[in-house]
């Protein structure tokens, strides 16, 4: 399946963390940099996210802003 | 200013394409990872970005999914 | 591969719109459902994206709201 | 009251699950599909949204994507 | 019909720029503070959206970002 | 730091509310306008968020809808 989102970047899951309805998924895409992915407890569970997860963060380019110094 | 989004990634503007409202800008964070954001012409001009600029791709983390092979 | 975005909705693309940066896809996912995607052009042409194609419209669950009477 | 969403489906509400802020909502929309909705918790309660409500789930065209096999 | 967007901001439209697939759409909502709103040229077009209209400017909780010093 | 979302819009929290993954931030921009954000737990707790604070609501264009009477 492709899917037309461009922004897909693969990493390594280095926590989850679980609430009621949300979970947070932190996916180390670099040595440098940490994607934060704020998913449902229904996709984590269904998907078996957990830690050391080979996984993409995948973002629509409508979502991504810029900012300059 | 500091802001809520999670994700905040530093990189250099590689192309930027410019249509009557909205703009595609591709910023190159790492050698292999290019995003693409599409923002406003308006802010395109107002910020003045262009190729080679320094600027940071920031994403929400409600906006970021998960994919898994 | 899988995603964590819960809305996965199944459809035809009966028209798809190009402008410069952006563009419109609609998907029919019933007799009396045509979905709307904007999705960038640039997605449309690598995917090859064109009247009669399978497709699926696919949505986070934090981008869906809710209306009532 | 008109709004721009593009998407509007036409569903009877399912199950609602409610956490400390946000709240799950599922709405059949067909005999084959149900849609998730990710909202606030103010929002279910305000509303008075519950099980077998007749709702419709409203989608932004920009928060639409498309994927294809 | 009531809407689970929590932030619905009254205003007048001030300008409006039509694009291919997108449209901006300027309101004022105080004599401070204008919103930019890119919706698709369809919806302006359908809405009739014009410049001194009496609009709302319409916002997800989950899409609005907190800025501090 | 200048941020390509078009909409930032300055107000004093009012409330604040936690739970396990997300929070829910008020802001009184007007004396008759609130605005609500979901953000992540993390990044109220980071930028120590708390009531009477002075802060920005920002929201990108491509995320304001438009509704009409």
């Amino acid at each position: 399946m492709e899917i037309s989102a461009r922004n897909v970047l693969e990493g390594i899951v280095e926590n989850v963390e679980v609430g009621a309805v949300m979970a947070s998924v932190k996916i180390k895409i670099s040595p440098t940099d940490i994607i934060t992915a704020v998913i449902t407890r229904e996709s984590v569970e269904k998907m078996g996210i957990k830690k050391d997860d080979k996984v993409s963060a995948v973002v629509k380019s409508t979502e991504v802003m810029v900012a300059k110094d």
